[in-house]
This record gives structure tokens, C-alpha cells and sequence, in this order.
């Protein structure tokens, strides 16, 4: 999508083919700046330190990462312990393991000496491939939109709610909960998002926010608190989440506080759809009470990076000192509460059976 | 209670008798500042300004306003107009307005050149009441308190998660929601209490980690949205909060985010309960919808206070420049998510019966 005027993705490879390049989100909404990765430690470390966040955007890294440790050692033993390395880095996501073990899959038959080239091609098929799979998302997203679109009064906005960023800055572009968003504001259809703030990294201030002005979205920030009151007032149409991992009987794990929303949504009788790619299904889970939830550093509650009014930005503490806090990073909505799951195949019950009608090949696993 | 070591209330008058002393809470937990009003305005900006808040230290400092105003013009006009003009600095607080009535009903057979003395006493009246009654509060609330900790294994803590910032901070003394907090740890039962952070003013960590951190209680800061993670996990005992106003069926208008803490709390069974002087009911309310719910400044959600690592203290833009935010101050808990309320009488449901069987009197205009 578009940052000032030039269309981006949010990872490439540049011309030189020695470097990778990305968006160091870490750093928006305050500047934009391309941070460049040019070993296996660098993108590893752009995952653990979130300059690249998002469930398919980790994925890609990593393949990246790999591609990049291909070319110092391309080794079975290196590919093994690249694999390994950065699969550590964020041990919620699911789809950064299967990004990997796709990338293992494919090099491992071919010769050492083939592997960079290899590897550097099957990460920009990746990328390509999340494209085509966001795009896909939005377009069967969008009809949701649309039918609640026919209801409402000529010129009156769809109001749309969204917690933490699934949105391209999340993937490689168009996004996967943002995805409908973008379709139906191309298509023409009036809406306006409610962009959580999403403590305590803020994604929603920073980045969602950022992309929909970027693409002229209308959209209104508001702390996470909000939505519930927004929802029990009619304010809010339909709740569009993305999701880190779901397991094949649609339980969702994804941001802290999604939960709460879900449980808002279902009270007040709000539609409440999860987008995913399908790499986002841990087919082996039944209970999302399985999922390892990642604890994070208390410093992401305890300070918060802002700008000073002569434009500086700074890490400043918002707590008593001394004060200690908790951080657990994600949550899990039970798939009661979940009205649907949209994905690059269409939509479905958030049931195992809904899974399977979408996924067959999968239903003989089951 | 003890800041620093020394006791102090939240407002007293300066021994001088010409000035109203109060903690500026604004500036909390960055700086400890005392500020003096001189005047009802100087009392109406600090109320406005929230260097003052919480329903209970609002009404006093609204009483104080008024004895400040009838020190400069006691007449019936000037008693009036000090009422109408405090009223209206914080439109969803029925406390303001109780104590506002009661500053008005005392003060209004009492001859003008008796007046402004008759208003000091009074309001220093109104100051010791509260402390009374958030005493109460607290002895009934230790009671629950006591119960759960019979359930656990010697030396496990009773969780308790509580949000904003009910506590002395809010009050004159104790508060209201800490108050069976402090009753529990100053009683010898081990406990620990899960605070909110509560954005967007972030009372929560800017006032209640710093005032359980004073005093000596177990804390842990969260975001917002760990709450329900939380509770799902079995990690909350027991939810404490405050509230702005309850209506007589007992809907429960409060901090913006409580609702989604009710829910979560109902759907995981952990019992839910608010804390109230009877000061905060509004009889004349079926429904808790029909209350205005304050909408506050966008800078609030877009802006946040902070200190760098100098120690000094800013205020921080933390969102993209140009974005918009809606800021909702209060939300309303429907009653059927509370487990009951904690009152200075004692224990009841969240229902007219429940209400009135505290308060007989009240019965009749039912």
C-alpha cells in the first residue's frame, strides 16, 4: 500500500540482492525509516525486537533469514540450526514455524552450492504467495461489508472495529483483518474504523492508524477500553480481528484484550470475524487453552516511546518507579464467540467442521 | 494513609483557614505536589482539571468550593450560582451534585454572615463522613476478602484485580474499592492486586500502583487488556471497582473499559463486585443507559505524561500526527454482570431489592 505518495511493501529484497530491506515498525508512528538485514542474526533479531511484527510478516523474515544464513553456510547443519534459531525468537506464532519448516522442506533436496539462489527465490515466492492470499481475504471480507453496508441508510458509514494491526504493515501488503477494509473503502463503500489503541505496544495508535491515514481510510483512535461502550451504544457494525494461531477447532489466540471484545461483540450482539491466512491453523491444537502464551518484557508496559513537542522521540517511564507490571502478549477468544473465520478460501463457522468444509484436505486428519 | 512515611488525607484546610490544601493528581506518580485553593474557581479547575478525581474527593472538593465562594459573597444569588457553577464542571458525577445539594440545604437557613464559617465546618463535615464511610466499606469488603483467603493454601495470595482508581486517592481516606484492600493487608491476610493501568489518564498506574506501593500492599501493573487473559487463567480472585454512579436497579456507570472486566469476570466466574458510598446511588435512574456518559478530550488518548531518563517530566504525543481519537470517559456495567455491591451498610445484590433492603428508607419512593 502507499506511505506518501509510494506504493511499498513491507519487506524486499534489494536490486543489489545483498540485502534485505524492512520497515522498522518499531519506529511509527514517529518516522519511517527501511532498516536493511543482511545476515540470519539481524533478522532474528528484527523479529524478537518487533521492527517486523505480524504473523505473515514474521514468516517471510524468517525465510529470509534463512536465505541469508544459506549464503555464510548452506550446510544440512546450518539449515537445521538456522531453522531452529529463528524459530525461538517468538514462540507464539505459529505461522513464523511454518514458514521455516516450508523453507527447510523445499532447500533440503537441493545441493549446497544451490541453496542461496534457492532459498533467496522461495522467500520472494513467499512474500508473493501472502500477497495473493491477503488480497484474496479482502475480497471474500468485503462482502460482509457490503451486505451491512445495504442495510444502513445511503451515505451512512459501516463502522468497522479493530484491534492491535493485522494490517499490511502486519503482512506483505493489503493485510488480513484490514484487507476487507481496503476492499470495501476501494469499492466505494462509506466506512469508518474504530482502531483500537492496543496497549501495550500500541499497534493500533502506531500502525494501524498510520496505514488507514496513509490510504485516506477514515478512521478514529480509541484506548482499548473504549470498544465495549462504543459497541453497547450501536456504534460499532462489525469487530474484524486477525490472529496469531488457530487451532482446528476455532479457538483464537491473537493481541491481549481481543477476548474482552469478543465477549463486548457477543453481548451486544456484534458480528465478531477473524482473518487468516490458513497458515495461521494449528491443525494438531483442539483447545487454544493449549497455545503457549509469550510473557513479555515489563519494560513494553512500563515505558512508551512518544514524540516531545520539538519533534524528539523519546522511551519515557508512565509508571511509579519501581513499579513492576505483567505482560502476557496474547490472549484466546473460545470459538463461541467468534461469528465467523475469513480466509484466503472464504468463510466459515469458527467449528472444526467449518475448518474442514473450507479445508477437505485437512479432514482426514481430523 | 502514608506517603513518604506521613499521613495524609487527599484535601484539608490549611491550619491558616484561608486556604484548601490538595494533592495535584495530575502530576502523580511523577511528582508529589501539594496545591492550595484560594477560590471556587480555583476549586471548579481543579475538579475540571482532575487535579482532583474520584466521586468522593470531588464532592468535598465541591463543598470546599462553595465554602470558598461564600467567603467572597455570601448571599442566597452567590449560593446559588456557586452550586450551578460547580455542578457543571463534571456532568456524569452525582456525587458533585449530592454534595453540592447538601452544601446548599445546610447552608441555605443559615443568615448570610454566618454562612461562610457554617460552609467550612460543614464541608470539613462532609470530608469526615466519607471517611467513615469509605471505612465501612472496607470493614464489610474484608469480609469477602477473608472468605476467599479460607479457601486457599496457606500463604497463596488472594488475587484481586482491580480498575482506575477507587482508592484513598479518590476518597478523603482508605477509598472505596482499596478500602477492603488495605482492611485485608493491614488484617494479616496475604494478598496481591492485579492493576489496571486504565487508559486513557492511566489512573491505575499513575494512582493506584503508587498508592498500594506506598502503603506497602503486593502489585503488579497490567494493560487494560490483560484482564481477561487473566481471569481465564485463574489468576483473579476477585474483581474490585469503584463507580461514578449506580442506579436504583443497580447498573453501574463507571471507568470506561469496566464493562469488559464485568463480562470477562461473568464468563470465567470470578466474582464481580463495586464498592459505593450511598452517596453515588441515583434513585431516580431505572436505567443505567440513560446516564450521560461524558466525552473527554481527544489529547488525552493522544497524548500521555511522561518521565525521560533526566527525570524530567513531559507530555508525549504517542499517536500519528493529525490522527483523531474519541475519548468516552465512563461505561455502564448492566447489573446482571455484578455479584454485588459493597455499600458503608454492608453487602447486597445489584437490584432494587437488594438496594432498598440496605436502604429501607428508600423504599417507599420506589
Amino acid at each position: 500500500m502507499k506511505i506518501g505518495g509510494t506504493a511499498y511493501r513491507t519487506i524486499w529484497l534489494e536490486p543489489d540482492g545483498g540485502r534485505v530491506a524492512i520497515i522498522d515498525q518499531t519506529k511509527l508512528p514517529h518516522r519511517f525509516e527501511i532498516v536493511h538485514l543482511a545476515s540470519m542474526e539481524e533478522a532474528a533479531r528484527a523479529i524478537l525486537t518487533m521492527q517486523v511484527r505480524g504473523a505473515p510478516l514474521i514468516g517471510v523474515t524468517a525465510a529470509y533469514g534463512v536465505a541469508l544464513a544459506m549464503r555464510v553456510d548452506a550446510s544440512d547443519d546450518a539449515l537445521g540450526a538456522a531453522v531452529a534459531f529463528l524459530a525461538k525468537q517468538r514462540p507464539t506464532a505459529v505461522n513464523l514455524r511454518w514458514a521455516l519448516e516450508e523453507m527447510r522442506r523445499h532447500l533440503h533436496p537441493i545441493a549446497p552450492k544451490d541453496r542461496a539462489a534457492a532459498a533467496f527465490d522461495h522467500a520472494a515466492r513467499l512474500a508473493d504467495d501472502d500477497v495473493a492470499m491477503c488480497k484474496a481475504i479482502g475480497v471474500h471480507g468485503l462482502e460482509i461489508i457490503r451486505e451491512i453496508a445495504g442495510r444502513k441508510a445511503p451515505g451512512e458509514p459501516v463502522n468497522v472495529l479493530t484491534h492491535c494491526n493485522a494490517g499490511w504493515l502486519a503482512c506483505v501488503d493489503w493485510g488480513t483483518a484490514t484487507s476487507p477494509i481496503y476492499h470495501a473503502h476501494d469499492a466505494g463503500i462509506a466506512l469508518h474504523v474504530w482502531v483500537d489503541e492496543t496497549r501495550p505496544r500500541n499497534q493500533g495508535a502506531a500502525l494501524t492508524a498510520f496505514e488507514l491515514g496513509s490510504h485516506g481510510v477514515p478512521h478514529t483512535l480509541i484506548v482499548d477500553n473504549a470498544g465495549g461502550h462504543l459497541m453497547q451504544r450501536g456504534e460499532v457494525d462489525l469487530v474484524i480481528v486477525g490472529t496469531d494461531r488457530v487451532t482446528a477447532t476455532g479457538d483464537v489466540a491473537n493481541k491481549i484484550g481481543t477476548y474482552l471484545k469478543a465477549l463486548a461483540a457477543k453481548d451486544t450482539g456484534v458480528p465478531f470475524y477473524v482473518t487468516l491466512p490458513q497458515s495461521t491453523i494449528d491443525w494438531t491444537l483442539e483447545d487454544g487453552f493449549s497455545i503457549p502464551i509469550e510473557e513479555r518484557s515489563q519494560d513494553e508496559v512500563l515505558k512508551l516511546s512518544g514524540r516531545t513537542a520539538d519533534g524528539a522521540v523519546h522511551l519515557f517511564d508512565i509508571a511509579p518507579e519501581g513499579c513492576r507490571a505483567a505482560n502476557p502478549a496474547f490472549d484466546v477468544t473460545p470459538a463461541r464467540l467468534v461469528t465467523g473465520l475469513i480466509t484466503e478460501r472464504g468463510i466459515c463457522a469458527a467449528t472444526r467442521e467449518g475448518l474442514v468444509g473450507l479445508y477437505p484436505e485437512r479432514g482426514a486428519a481430523a
